[in-house]
């Protein structure tokens, strides 16, 4: 079902984003802001249900890209993702019925409701990552046969820039990632066209309605006075998720994080009560948790770190010595698990040299805390 | 004068803008196999002289970009140059009349051929630099207002990119050159769109001409049994340039090249008879010459490396220990000394901090040998 997005529903949107970015896709605070900013001039976005969208409407998914180390010390103007839009339709000759996610996780979840606002057009409920990747051909949308070209981008300098790589995505990720470091490291793109019936058939249904339940959820156990880790947990099996698990909790003891080659790469390791400890390894986002060397979850099903108390979502740039955490798996959709997906941004794509076995699996091995 | 271009007229063209590139540019020599197999197809190019182009013509010049070291192990497949400006004239929605050299120096001498040949367009006999230069900014068209945004770019992959800077050109430079080096080194490109009034306006006129003249003088003089260098340098006398000399005549006795950021960086160090020195530093192009560490030509005046004997211009690339050669130093023409011009490619430019001085007036201080 459409429904109608408000100022009062971004601070639980962006912290369900927040938690979905697996410890990546930037923190959306500094989106919040500037959506708070353009909501206050329009007042709402529809958010439109894919089911409800015209199998004909063309569809414009926008984005920011870069390092989240970067993100967080440079504040996008606010225009730079509208005009990315903008450069493809005047590319394509053919003018946006809406705009979309092309990831649910951390500050991408807000960029699209930015445009929405500012041009004024509706945002589709769903995504093509289900959570955030670090790079740009890892979308359901390419891995069921949409082109990831022509891609606009563009920055706060009205810079602009347009590439058409044919069928080939993950060139096409290889030259905009060089112009996103050219920019500062941090670029704004619009990619993806496509129409209703592709949107349909490719994209990740309803997953800023996920990301708002998830912040819901997080808000209303804590006013209650739950535990808004379990909360959260319990209330995954009602999605299309359906399953979530705390796989640890317990205390950083180390972080070990770089930028380099325009990603935040890395990993944290965590120590429990009983001794036990937990890494886990990311590159933007979060990729594998490991306990003593064997890995317990991973991509592309969703490692959430999160405050133990207040079920905060920590991202990898805010990781530090010494925070209580707990590390929550969660199952993703099947449309992200099957081996086409699993082929473009499953453990091998990441370098893990191992087949991929579901969170709910690795279970019986590794029971919960 | 407008003229017509043959196929017969390739080798004389290709030697002469082989001396203009001053070291760089690229041998001409791939290039001009690949304009003879169009030719073949077409018979002739009309070049046209600049005072005859209409006013409003719409003149969209190419060119090849990367490092002359990788131009000489990777062969275009021919199309690259077309794709980077039809590309442009989609994005700009306006089709060309003709199309012209950015670079009259090099192989960028034959690639608005390849392009004439294919589409059947006219060539204006003029260009942006009198020379070969190693940025695309260094254009007497943006030194004289006009922009080098939009610029399309193609690959062998039929892979394009379009950037669009506003004013700013070094930030164009930057970025293209970034996906030069993601395309493997080498890149085709659009840019610099302009009416005919511009052209006459600011292109340096005839560059074509003359790159014809001085290859029919190294043939016709080395027939006649002349000395093909000093005919060279007599017959500039009745050129634009107007001034050349004999700078210096010895061995190489040493060669520093690397390849870094996609430019072909270096010096090489001669010898004379009578034990003197000379050295010359390059990036991509020859920029200063040497004697005892004092200056004796500099960029943007032309210093170009050729055999003794022949007259046979060595590029860069091409220089080894013990060849026997000339250095020839050129007079620019005045559109290319200007203080405007020289804040664009004079010898601050490249690092030395020194006052332009000409050619010709250093010569009272270092008498030609």
């Amino acid at each position: 079902m459409s429904w109608t997005l408000r100022t009062a529903d971004l601070d639980d949107l962006a912290r369900g984003a927040a938690l979905l970015g697996t410890g990546g896709g930037g923190d959306p605070f500094v989106g919040k802001m500037l959506v708070a900013q353009a909501l206050g001039e329009v007042g709402a976005i529809t958010v439109l249900d894919p089911e409800e969208l015209d199998d004909d409407a063309w569809v414009i998914p926008v984005a920011q890209m870069g390092a989240p180390t970067v993100v967080v010390e440079k504040m996008p103007r606010g225009t730079e993702p509208e005009l990315a839009l903008t450069t493809l339709e005047r590319h394509s000759g053919r003018s946006a019925d809406a705009t979309m996610p092309m990831e649910c996780g951390g500050i991408n979840s807000m960029i699209p409701l930015l445009v929405a606002a500012r041009r004024g057009l509706p945002v589709v409920d769903a995504d093509g990552m289900g959570r955030a990747f670090p790079q740009l051909e890892m979308e359901t949308f390419s891995v069921y046969g949409i082109s990831a070209s022509p891609l606009a981008m563009a920055n706060e300098h009205d810079e602009v820039a347009i590439f058409d790589t044919g069928t080939d995505n993950a060139r096409l990720e290889g030259l905009a990632r060089g112009v996103t470091a050219r920019f500062g490291g941090m670029a704004h793109i619009a990619q993806y066209s496509m129409t209703g019936a592709d949107v349909k058939r490719t994209a990740i249904p309803r997953t800023l309605s996920l990301a708002l339940a998830i912040g819901r959820s997080i808000r209303a156990s804590r006013e209650q006075r739950l535990d808004p880790v379990q909360a959260l947990v319990d209330g995954l099996t009602e999605t299309i998720y359906g399953y979530g698990r705390v796989l640890f909790q317990g205390k950083v003891i180390d972080v070990d994080r770089r930028t380099d080659e325009g990603f935040a790469r890395g990993s944290v390791r965590m120590a429990g009560e009983d001794g036990d400890e937990l890494e886990v390894q990311f590159q933007n986002e979060n990729l594998f948790a490991l306990r003593s060397g064997v890995v317990v979850a991973m991509v592309p099903d969703l490692i959430c770190i999160v405050e133990a108390d207040s079920a905060e979502p920590v991202t990898t740039e805010a990781l530090r010595y010494g925070q209580r955490v707990a590390v929550i798996g969660i199952a993703t959709p099947p449309i992200m698990r099957t081996p086409e997906a699993l082929a473009v941004f499953g453990p091998s794509c990441f370098g893990l040299d191992r087949e991929f076995v579901p969170v709910e699996s690795l279970e019986r091995a590794w029971p919960a805390q």
